[in-house]
Protein backbone atom coordinates (compact mmCIF):
# COMPACT_ATOMS: atom_id res chain seq x y z
CA UNK A 1 0.00 0.00 0.00
CA UNK A 2 1.36 3.24 -1.47
CA UNK A 3 0.85 5.87 1.25
CA UNK A 4 0.74 8.97 -1.59
CA UNK A 5 0.30 12.79 -0.76
CA UNK A 6 -3.52 12.51 -1.47
CA UNK A 7 -3.85 9.68 1.25
CA UNK A 8 -1.73 11.79 4.01
CA UNK A 9 -4.40 14.70 3.10
CA UNK A 10 -7.36 11.93 3.13
CA UNK A 11 -6.49 11.28 6.41
CA UNK A 12 -5.00 14.69 7.70
CA UNK A 13 -8.44 16.47 7.02
CA UNK A 14 -6.73 18.14 4.63
CA UNK A 15 -7.89 21.33 3.90
CA UNK A 16 -6.55 21.53 0.76
CA UNK A 17 -9.58 19.38 -1.49
CA UNK A 18 -12.34 21.43 -2.56
CA UNK A 19 -15.40 20.72 0.37
CA UNK A 20 -18.51 19.04 -0.18
CA UNK A 21 -17.93 17.66 -3.94
CA UNK A 22 -16.07 14.45 -5.11
CA UNK A 23 -15.90 12.36 -8.25
CA UNK A 24 -16.47 9.33 -9.51
CA UNK A 25 -16.04 7.75 -13.23
CA UNK A 26 -17.28 5.31 -14.52
CA UNK A 27 -15.09 3.12 -17.51
CA UNK A 28 -16.89 1.16 -19.90
CA UNK A 29 -15.49 -1.07 -22.48
CA UNK A 30 -16.53 -3.70 -25.17
CA UNK A 31 -14.93 -7.05 -24.85
CA UNK A 32 -16.28 -10.54 -26.18
CA UNK A 33 -20.06 -9.43 -26.69
CA UNK A 34 -20.10 -7.83 -23.30
CA UNK A 35 -20.71 -4.07 -21.83
CA UNK A 36 -18.05 -4.34 -19.24
CA UNK A 37 -17.42 -1.36 -16.53
CA UNK A 38 -14.02 -1.31 -14.24
CA UNK A 39 -14.71 -1.60 -10.91
CA UNK A 40 -12.31 -1.75 -7.62
CA UNK A 41 -12.81 -3.81 -4.39
CA UNK A 42 -12.06 -2.01 -0.48
CA UNK A 43 -9.37 -4.14 1.19
CA UNK A 44 -10.97 -6.97 3.22
CA UNK A 45 -14.18 -6.49 2.18
CA UNK A 46 -16.35 -7.96 -0.71
CA UNK A 47 -17.35 -4.19 -1.63
CA UNK A 48 -17.06 -2.99 -4.58
CA UNK A 49 -16.83 0.77 -5.95
CA UNK A 50 -16.15 3.13 -8.92
CA UNK A 51 -12.75 4.64 -8.66
CA UNK A 52 -13.28 7.71 -7.20
CA UNK A 53 -11.87 10.82 -5.40
CA UNK A 54 -11.76 14.56 -4.44
CA UNK A 55 -10.74 17.88 -6.46
CA UNK A 56 -7.66 20.01 -5.13
CA UNK A 57 -8.48 23.90 -4.89
CA UNK A 58 -6.05 24.50 -7.70
CA UNK A 59 -7.51 21.13 -9.82
CA UNK A 60 -10.08 21.81 -12.86
CA UNK A 61 -12.22 18.97 -12.43
CA UNK A 62 -11.23 17.68 -15.82
CA UNK A 63 -7.87 17.21 -14.05
CA UNK A 64 -9.14 15.95 -11.13
CA UNK A 65 -10.88 13.15 -12.64
CA UNK A 66 -8.06 12.29 -14.70
CA UNK A 67 -5.55 12.45 -11.85
CA UNK A 68 -7.90 10.27 -9.85
CA UNK A 69 -8.66 7.51 -12.86
CA UNK A 70 -4.81 7.47 -13.00
CA UNK A 71 -4.05 7.08 -9.21
CA UNK A 72 -6.64 4.59 -8.57
CA UNK A 73 -6.39 2.20 -11.77
CA UNK A 74 -3.41 3.78 -13.85
CA UNK A 75 -5.34 4.42 -16.42
CA UNK A 76 -3.62 7.63 -18.26
CA UNK A 77 -5.21 9.71 -21.04
CA UNK A 78 -8.10 8.48 -21.51
CA UNK A 79 -10.72 10.98 -22.75
CA UNK A 80 -13.31 11.37 -19.96
CA UNK A 81 -16.64 13.24 -19.90
CA UNK A 82 -18.76 14.55 -17.22
CA UNK A 83 -22.12 13.22 -17.98
CA UNK A 84 -24.04 13.70 -14.59
CA UNK A 85 -23.93 15.29 -11.00
CA UNK A 86 -25.50 13.54 -8.50
CA UNK A 87 -27.01 14.97 -5.70
CA UNK A 88 -29.07 13.51 -3.84
CA UNK A 89 -28.80 14.38 0.40
CA UNK A 90 -29.04 10.85 1.19
CA UNK A 91 -26.63 9.27 -1.52
CA UNK A 92 -24.11 7.82 0.82
CA UNK A 93 -24.38 6.12 4.11
CA UNK A 94 -21.95 7.92 6.24
CA UNK A 95 -21.74 4.50 8.56
CA UNK A 96 -21.17 2.53 5.67
CA UNK A 97 -17.96 4.35 4.45
CA UNK A 98 -16.37 4.43 8.33
CA UNK A 99 -16.50 0.64 8.37
CA UNK A 100 -15.26 0.22 5.13
CA UNK A 101 -11.80 2.58 6.55
CA UNK A 102 -11.87 0.57 9.59
CA UNK A 103 -11.86 -2.88 7.74
CA UNK A 104 -8.38 -1.28 6.53
CA UNK A 105 -6.85 -0.10 10.10
CA UNK A 106 -8.16 3.30 8.76
CA UNK A 107 -10.01 4.78 12.24
CA UNK A 108 -11.51 8.23 11.36
CA UNK A 109 -13.47 10.33 13.61
CA UNK A 110 -16.92 10.09 13.02
CA UNK A 111 -16.87 14.25 12.07
CA UNK A 112 -14.14 13.89 9.78
CA UNK A 113 -15.35 15.14 6.06
CA UNK A 114 -14.52 12.27 4.55
CA UNK A 115 -18.49 11.30 5.99
CA UNK A 116 -20.11 14.86 4.88
CA UNK A 117 -22.72 15.05 2.28
CA UNK A 118 -20.50 14.99 -0.78
CA UNK A 119 -22.49 16.01 -4.02
CA UNK A 120 -20.37 13.76 -6.90
CA UNK A 121 -19.72 14.57 -10.67
CA UNK A 122 -19.96 11.16 -12.95
CA UNK A 123 -17.65 11.11 -15.13
CA UNK A 124 -17.56 8.06 -18.09
CA UNK A 125 -15.16 7.04 -20.66
CA UNK A 126 -15.76 4.53 -23.57
CA UNK A 127 -12.57 3.04 -23.72
CA UNK A 128 -10.37 0.11 -26.35
CA UNK A 129 -10.51 -2.57 -23.75
CA UNK A 130 -8.02 -4.27 -24.54
CA UNK A 131 -5.62 -1.16 -24.41
CA UNK A 132 -6.26 -1.11 -20.77
CA UNK A 133 -4.88 -2.81 -17.88
CA UNK A 134 -5.73 -1.81 -14.81
CA UNK A 135 -3.90 -1.75 -11.40
CA UNK A 136 -5.07 -1.11 -7.80
CA UNK A 137 -3.98 1.52 -5.45
CA UNK A 138 -4.03 2.69 -1.82
CA UNK A 139 -7.06 0.92 0.50
CA UNK A 140 -8.37 -1.22 -3.05
CA UNK A 141 -7.15 -4.58 -3.37
CA UNK A 142 -7.90 -5.65 -6.79
CA UNK A 143 -9.61 -3.71 -9.49
CA UNK A 144 -11.85 -5.54 -12.61
CA UNK A 145 -14.18 -5.57 -15.12
CA UNK A 146 -17.21 -6.75 -14.87
CA UNK A 147 -20.22 -6.89 -17.41
CA UNK A 148 -22.84 -4.28 -16.74
CA UNK A 149 -25.66 -6.59 -16.62
CA UNK A 150 -23.66 -8.79 -14.20
CA UNK A 151 -22.43 -6.93 -11.57
CA UNK A 152 -21.20 -7.71 -7.81
CA UNK A 153 -23.65 -8.19 -5.53
CA UNK A 154 -22.60 -5.28 -2.91
CA UNK A 155 -21.59 -2.02 -4.94
CA UNK A 156 -20.59 0.63 -2.11
CA UNK A 157 -23.13 4.17 -1.62
CA UNK A 158 -25.11 4.99 -4.62
CA UNK A 159 -22.86 3.66 -7.12
CA UNK A 160 -25.30 1.26 -8.24
CA UNK A 161 -27.25 4.66 -9.64
CA UNK A 162 -24.16 6.09 -10.82
CA UNK A 163 -23.61 2.40 -12.78
CA UNK A 164 -27.22 2.53 -14.14
CA UNK A 165 -27.72 6.25 -15.42
CA UNK A 166 -23.91 6.21 -16.68
CA UNK A 167 -25.33 3.28 -19.30
CA UNK A 168 -28.76 5.47 -19.96
CA UNK A 169 -26.52 8.08 -21.00
CA UNK A 170 -24.69 5.78 -23.62
CA UNK A 171 -28.46 4.50 -24.38
CA UNK A 172 -29.20 8.09 -25.19
CA UNK A 173 -25.64 8.45 -27.76
CA UNK A 174 -28.04 6.33 -30.06
CA UNK A 175 -30.94 8.09 -30.34
CA UNK A 176 -32.08 11.38 -31.33
CA UNK A 177 -32.97 13.46 -28.91
CA UNK A 178 -35.93 15.33 -29.63
CA UNK A 179 -36.63 17.78 -26.95
CA UNK A 180 -36.21 20.63 -28.85
CA UNK A 181 -39.85 20.23 -29.49
CA UNK A 182 -40.51 21.55 -26.02
CA UNK A 183 -39.99 24.93 -27.68
CA UNK A 184 -42.53 25.37 -30.06
CA UNK A 185 -45.89 25.86 -29.23
CA UNK A 186 -48.74 22.60 -29.71
CA UNK A 187 -49.35 23.11 -33.54
CA UNK A 188 -46.83 25.15 -35.90
CA UNK A 189 -46.03 25.27 -39.71
CA UNK A 190 -43.47 23.96 -41.20
CA UNK A 191 -41.85 26.99 -41.65
CA UNK A 192 -42.00 27.90 -37.95
CA UNK A 193 -39.98 24.67 -37.66
CA UNK A 194 -37.19 25.22 -40.05
CA UNK A 195 -37.01 29.07 -37.87
CA UNK A 196 -36.80 27.40 -35.10
CA UNK A 197 -33.93 25.19 -36.45
CA UNK A 198 -32.08 27.81 -38.25
CA UNK A 199 -31.79 29.99 -35.21
CA UNK A 200 -30.49 27.18 -32.83
CA UNK A 201 -27.96 26.23 -35.59
CA UNK A 202 -27.63 29.80 -36.17
CA UNK A 203 -27.52 29.29 -40.40
CA UNK A 204 -30.12 29.40 -42.91
CA UNK A 205 -31.19 25.97 -44.04
CA UNK A 206 -32.54 24.65 -47.51
CA UNK A 207 -36.63 24.81 -47.48
CA UNK A 208 -37.19 21.93 -49.27
CA UNK A 209 -34.36 19.87 -48.06
CA UNK A 210 -35.88 20.73 -44.38
CA UNK A 211 -39.15 19.50 -45.47
CA UNK A 212 -38.48 16.55 -46.25
CA UNK A 213 -35.68 15.17 -43.95
CA UNK A 214 -38.15 16.40 -41.46
CA UNK A 215 -41.07 14.46 -42.53
CA UNK A 216 -38.79 11.38 -43.36
CA UNK A 217 -38.52 11.28 -39.48
CA UNK A 218 -42.05 10.20 -38.93
CA UNK A 219 -42.70 12.29 -36.10
CA UNK A 220 -45.08 14.96 -37.18
CA UNK A 221 -48.59 14.76 -37.02
CA UNK A 222 -49.98 16.85 -40.06
CA UNK A 223 -53.73 18.78 -39.36
CA UNK A 224 -55.13 20.95 -41.49
CA UNK A 225 -54.28 24.45 -42.71
CA UNK A 226 -53.69 27.30 -41.14
CA UNK A 227 -56.20 30.10 -41.61
CA UNK A 228 -54.74 32.68 -44.18
CA UNK A 229 -55.57 35.63 -46.55
CA UNK A 230 -55.77 33.88 -49.52
CA UNK A 231 -56.37 30.02 -48.34
CA UNK A 232 -54.92 28.27 -51.51
CA UNK A 233 -51.90 29.76 -50.26
CA UNK A 234 -52.14 28.87 -46.31
CA UNK A 235 -49.54 26.24 -44.65
CA UNK A 236 -49.98 23.35 -43.22
CA UNK A 237 -50.25 23.04 -39.19
CA UNK A 238 -48.33 20.42 -37.70
CA UNK A 239 -48.19 18.83 -34.50
CA UNK A 240 -45.30 17.04 -32.78
CA UNK A 241 -46.35 13.17 -31.99
CA UNK A 242 -44.29 11.77 -28.76
CA UNK A 243 -45.96 8.12 -29.82
CA UNK A 244 -44.33 8.36 -33.43
CA UNK A 245 -41.46 9.66 -31.91
CA UNK A 246 -40.79 6.97 -29.86
CA UNK A 247 -41.36 4.93 -32.44
CA UNK A 248 -39.08 6.31 -34.54
CA UNK A 249 -36.17 6.77 -32.31
CA UNK A 250 -33.49 5.34 -34.27
CA UNK A 251 -32.89 2.53 -31.29
CA UNK A 252 -36.13 1.09 -31.74
CA UNK A 253 -35.83 1.05 -35.81
CA UNK A 254 -34.16 -2.29 -35.73
CA UNK A 255 -36.68 -4.12 -34.67
CA UNK A 256 -39.57 -2.99 -37.19
CA UNK B 1 -36.86 44.56 -1.70
CA UNK B 2 -37.60 41.50 -0.20
CA UNK B 3 -34.96 39.98 2.43
CA UNK B 4 -36.19 36.56 2.93
CA UNK B 5 -34.84 33.78 5.05
CA UNK B 6 -32.45 32.82 1.98
CA UNK B 7 -31.00 36.50 1.61
CA UNK B 8 -30.53 36.74 5.31
CA UNK B 9 -28.86 33.28 5.04
CA UNK B 10 -26.61 34.49 2.50
CA UNK B 11 -25.47 37.45 4.24
CA UNK B 12 -24.66 36.23 7.56
CA UNK B 13 -22.56 33.66 6.39
CA UNK B 14 -25.22 30.91 7.28
CA UNK B 15 -23.96 27.41 7.28
CA UNK B 16 -27.16 25.77 5.75
CA UNK B 17 -25.73 25.90 2.65
CA UNK B 18 -23.84 23.30 0.95
CA UNK B 19 -20.05 25.05 0.45
CA UNK B 20 -18.20 25.23 -2.56
CA UNK B 21 -21.43 24.66 -5.16
CA UNK B 22 -24.04 27.09 -6.58
CA UNK B 23 -26.60 26.44 -9.11
CA UNK B 24 -27.04 28.82 -12.21
CA UNK B 25 -30.43 28.44 -14.68
CA UNK B 26 -30.28 28.82 -18.40
CA UNK B 27 -33.83 29.81 -19.77
CA UNK B 28 -34.51 29.49 -23.31
CA UNK B 29 -37.96 30.32 -25.20
CA UNK B 30 -38.30 31.06 -28.79
CA UNK B 31 -40.44 33.75 -30.15
CA UNK B 32 -40.29 36.07 -33.10
CA UNK B 33 -38.02 33.59 -35.14
CA UNK B 34 -35.62 34.70 -31.94
CA UNK B 35 -34.31 31.98 -29.43
CA UNK B 36 -34.00 34.18 -25.84
CA UNK B 37 -32.71 33.53 -22.70
CA UNK B 38 -33.78 35.12 -19.28
CA UNK B 39 -31.31 37.37 -17.43
CA UNK B 40 -31.21 39.51 -14.54
CA UNK B 41 -30.12 42.53 -14.21
CA UNK B 42 -27.44 43.38 -10.71
CA UNK B 43 -29.34 46.45 -9.21
CA UNK B 44 -27.36 50.04 -9.79
CA UNK B 45 -25.21 47.96 -12.50
CA UNK B 46 -25.03 47.68 -16.28
CA UNK B 47 -24.47 44.03 -15.35
CA UNK B 48 -26.81 40.84 -16.05
CA UNK B 49 -26.27 37.61 -14.89
CA UNK B 50 -28.05 34.30 -15.05
CA UNK B 51 -30.96 33.26 -12.13
CA UNK B 52 -28.33 31.00 -9.78
CA UNK B 53 -27.71 30.72 -5.99
CA UNK B 54 -26.84 27.96 -3.80
CA UNK B 55 -27.93 25.26 -1.65
CA UNK B 56 -29.45 23.95 1.44
CA UNK B 57 -27.60 21.05 3.12
CA UNK B 58 -30.95 18.93 2.88
CA UNK B 59 -31.60 19.74 -0.25
CA UNK B 60 -31.54 18.26 -3.82
CA UNK B 61 -29.71 19.59 -6.56
CA UNK B 62 -32.89 19.95 -8.83
CA UNK B 63 -34.77 21.02 -5.58
CA UNK B 64 -32.49 23.91 -4.81
CA UNK B 65 -32.31 24.55 -8.86
CA UNK B 66 -35.93 24.69 -9.06
CA UNK B 67 -36.61 27.27 -5.62
CA UNK B 68 -33.57 28.92 -7.01
CA UNK B 69 -35.14 29.98 -10.35
CA UNK B 70 -38.71 30.22 -8.58
CA UNK B 71 -37.61 33.10 -6.39
CA UNK B 72 -35.14 34.79 -9.05
CA UNK B 73 -38.03 34.82 -11.66
CA UNK B 74 -40.97 34.17 -10.39
CA UNK B 75 -40.99 31.08 -12.98
CA UNK B 76 -42.48 27.67 -11.31
CA UNK B 77 -43.41 23.79 -12.15
CA UNK B 78 -40.75 24.51 -15.10
CA UNK B 79 -38.86 21.22 -16.28
CA UNK B 80 -35.08 22.16 -15.62
CA UNK B 81 -32.20 19.61 -16.34
CA UNK B 82 -28.92 19.96 -15.62
CA UNK B 83 -26.74 19.97 -18.68
CA UNK B 84 -22.94 20.81 -17.35
CA UNK B 85 -20.83 21.69 -14.18
CA UNK B 86 -18.18 24.36 -14.52
CA UNK B 87 -15.30 23.64 -12.74
CA UNK B 88 -12.74 26.23 -13.65
CA UNK B 89 -10.64 27.57 -10.25
CA UNK B 90 -10.78 30.80 -11.57
CA UNK B 91 -14.36 30.97 -13.03
CA UNK B 92 -15.65 33.98 -10.80
CA UNK B 93 -13.43 36.78 -10.19
CA UNK B 94 -14.61 37.52 -6.34
CA UNK B 95 -13.39 40.73 -6.73
CA UNK B 96 -16.32 41.65 -9.33
CA UNK B 97 -18.72 40.18 -7.30
CA UNK B 98 -17.90 42.14 -3.87
CA UNK B 99 -18.05 45.00 -6.01
CA UNK B 100 -21.77 44.36 -7.44
CA UNK B 101 -22.34 43.90 -3.80
CA UNK B 102 -21.30 46.81 -2.54
CA UNK B 103 -23.39 49.35 -5.58
CA UNK B 104 -26.41 47.28 -3.75
CA UNK B 105 -25.50 48.69 0.00
CA UNK B 106 -24.36 45.09 1.37
CA UNK B 107 -20.41 45.21 2.08
CA UNK B 108 -19.22 41.73 2.72
CA UNK B 109 -15.98 40.76 4.21
CA UNK B 110 -13.74 39.77 1.67
CA UNK B 111 -13.32 36.43 3.43
CA UNK B 112 -17.02 35.59 3.23
CA UNK B 113 -18.02 32.37 1.83
CA UNK B 114 -19.95 34.46 -1.18
CA UNK B 115 -16.43 34.86 -2.48
CA UNK B 116 -14.74 31.39 -2.07
CA UNK B 117 -14.30 28.94 -5.12
CA UNK B 118 -17.63 27.73 -6.26
CA UNK B 119 -18.29 24.98 -8.53
CA UNK B 120 -21.79 25.81 -9.95
CA UNK B 121 -23.73 23.19 -11.74
CA UNK B 122 -25.60 24.56 -15.14
CA UNK B 123 -29.36 24.10 -15.36
CA UNK B 124 -31.59 24.47 -18.67
CA UNK B 125 -35.09 24.53 -19.18
CA UNK B 126 -37.05 24.85 -22.83
CA UNK B 127 -40.04 26.95 -21.84
CA UNK B 128 -43.03 28.32 -23.94
CA UNK B 129 -42.01 31.63 -24.30
CA UNK B 130 -45.90 33.00 -23.85
CA UNK B 131 -46.37 31.38 -20.62
CA UNK B 132 -43.68 32.88 -18.71
CA UNK B 133 -43.90 36.12 -16.98
CA UNK B 134 -40.82 36.58 -15.04
CA UNK B 135 -40.01 39.17 -12.20
CA UNK B 136 -37.47 40.28 -10.41
CA UNK B 137 -36.16 39.94 -6.98
CA UNK B 138 -33.34 40.70 -4.40
CA UNK B 139 -30.25 42.84 -5.65
CA UNK B 140 -31.98 42.49 -9.20
CA UNK B 141 -33.43 45.42 -10.45
CA UNK B 142 -35.14 43.65 -13.46
CA UNK B 143 -35.37 40.25 -15.87
CA UNK B 144 -35.67 40.05 -19.08
CA UNK B 145 -35.49 37.80 -22.58
CA UNK B 146 -32.56 38.53 -24.48
CA UNK B 147 -31.55 37.01 -27.89
CA UNK B 148 -29.26 34.53 -27.66
CA UNK B 149 -26.91 36.42 -30.62
CA UNK B 150 -27.67 39.72 -29.36
CA UNK B 151 -26.81 39.60 -25.65
CA UNK B 152 -26.20 42.52 -23.18
CA UNK B 153 -21.96 43.68 -23.42
CA UNK B 154 -21.38 42.72 -19.94
CA UNK B 155 -22.15 39.78 -18.26
CA UNK B 156 -20.99 38.88 -15.15
CA UNK B 157 -18.76 35.98 -13.70
CA UNK B 158 -18.82 33.21 -16.52
CA UNK B 159 -21.84 33.08 -17.34
CA UNK B 160 -21.17 33.88 -21.02
CA UNK B 161 -19.63 30.92 -21.00
CA UNK B 162 -22.27 28.98 -19.47
CA UNK B 163 -24.77 30.29 -21.82
CA UNK B 164 -22.30 29.53 -24.77
CA UNK B 165 -22.33 25.59 -23.38
CA UNK B 166 -25.84 25.65 -22.79
CA UNK B 167 -26.63 26.39 -26.45
CA UNK B 168 -24.63 24.33 -28.03
CA UNK B 169 -26.34 21.08 -25.51
CA UNK B 170 -29.41 22.45 -27.38
CA UNK B 171 -27.86 21.95 -30.30
CA UNK B 172 -26.52 18.24 -30.22
CA UNK B 173 -30.01 17.40 -28.88
CA UNK B 174 -30.50 18.00 -32.79
CA UNK B 175 -28.23 15.40 -34.00
CA UNK B 176 -27.36 11.84 -33.53
CA UNK B 177 -24.25 11.60 -31.25
CA UNK B 178 -22.57 8.72 -32.87
CA UNK B 179 -19.66 8.77 -29.74
CA UNK B 180 -20.48 4.95 -29.53
CA UNK B 181 -17.94 4.22 -32.33
CA UNK B 182 -15.43 4.65 -29.72
CA UNK B 183 -16.25 1.31 -27.99
CA UNK B 184 -15.47 -0.70 -31.08
CA UNK B 185 -11.79 -0.92 -33.14
CA UNK B 186 -10.47 0.03 -35.89
CA UNK B 187 -12.25 -2.04 -37.81
CA UNK B 188 -15.12 -4.64 -37.46
CA UNK B 189 -17.76 -6.51 -38.95
CA UNK B 190 -21.71 -5.55 -39.11
CA UNK B 191 -22.09 -8.27 -36.61
CA UNK B 192 -19.72 -6.89 -33.90
CA UNK B 193 -21.22 -3.77 -34.43
CA UNK B 194 -24.81 -4.76 -33.94
CA UNK B 195 -23.78 -6.77 -30.95
CA UNK B 196 -22.85 -3.66 -29.44
CA UNK B 197 -26.09 -1.89 -30.07
CA UNK B 198 -27.55 -5.22 -28.82
CA UNK B 199 -25.37 -4.97 -25.56
CA UNK B 200 -25.63 -1.34 -25.14
CA UNK B 201 -30.04 -1.71 -25.57
CA UNK B 202 -30.05 -4.51 -24.27
CA UNK B 203 -32.20 -6.50 -26.24
CA UNK B 204 -31.68 -8.77 -29.67
CA UNK B 205 -32.38 -6.71 -32.72
CA UNK B 206 -33.13 -7.78 -36.33
CA UNK B 207 -30.20 -8.35 -38.62
CA UNK B 208 -31.48 -7.57 -41.73
CA UNK B 209 -32.89 -4.17 -39.88
CA UNK B 210 -29.66 -3.22 -38.21
CA UNK B 211 -27.91 -3.65 -41.62
CA UNK B 212 -30.19 -1.59 -43.60
CA UNK B 213 -30.48 1.40 -41.29
CA UNK B 214 -27.01 1.33 -39.78
CA UNK B 215 -25.73 1.63 -43.63
CA UNK B 216 -28.16 3.94 -44.80
CA UNK B 217 -26.56 6.73 -42.36
CA UNK B 218 -23.86 6.75 -44.50
CA UNK B 219 -20.89 6.92 -41.83
CA UNK B 220 -19.37 3.37 -42.76
CA UNK B 221 -16.80 2.68 -44.70
CA UNK B 222 -16.66 -0.90 -46.40
CA UNK B 223 -12.87 -2.63 -46.58
CA UNK B 224 -12.04 -5.74 -47.27
CA UNK B 225 -13.46 -9.54 -46.35
CA UNK B 226 -12.25 -10.64 -43.02
CA UNK B 227 -10.31 -13.70 -43.61
CA UNK B 228 -11.93 -16.79 -42.51
CA UNK B 229 -12.48 -20.58 -43.41
CA UNK B 230 -14.52 -20.08 -46.24
CA UNK B 231 -13.88 -17.34 -48.30
CA UNK B 232 -17.22 -16.70 -49.77
CA UNK B 233 -19.09 -16.62 -46.56
CA UNK B 234 -16.65 -14.14 -44.85
CA UNK B 235 -18.46 -10.91 -43.77
CA UNK B 236 -17.16 -7.88 -45.02
CA UNK B 237 -14.68 -5.14 -42.34
CA UNK B 238 -16.33 -1.32 -41.83
CA UNK B 239 -14.77 1.30 -40.27
CA UNK B 240 -16.60 3.94 -38.82
CA UNK B 241 -15.67 7.42 -41.22
CA UNK B 242 -16.06 10.70 -38.87
CA UNK B 243 -15.52 12.98 -41.96
CA UNK B 244 -18.96 11.19 -43.47
CA UNK B 245 -20.08 11.40 -39.87
CA UNK B 246 -20.40 14.88 -39.87
CA UNK B 247 -21.48 15.45 -43.29
CA UNK B 248 -24.64 13.17 -42.48
CA UNK B 249 -25.16 14.70 -38.92
CA UNK B 250 -28.79 15.71 -39.02
CA UNK B 251 -28.31 19.11 -38.90
CA UNK B 252 -26.09 19.46 -41.68
CA UNK B 253 -28.67 17.61 -44.11
CA UNK B 254 -30.70 20.00 -44.75
CA UNK B 255 -27.93 22.01 -46.51
CA UNK B 256 -27.37 18.97 -49.28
Amino acid sequence: MEHTTEYKDLVNQNQDFLPGISIDCVIFGFHENQLKVLLIKFGNTQIYSLPGGFIYKEESLDEAANRILDHRTGIEDTYLEQFYIFGDPKRVNPEEHRWIMQKNGIDLPSDHFLFNRHITVGYYALVDFTKIQPHSYLNHEESGWFDIYDLPETIAFDHRDILTKALNSLRLLLDHKLAVFNLMPETFTMGELQSLYETILNKKLLRANFQRKMLSLGILERLDKKWGGGAHKAPYLYRFDSQKAEANKFSNQFEE
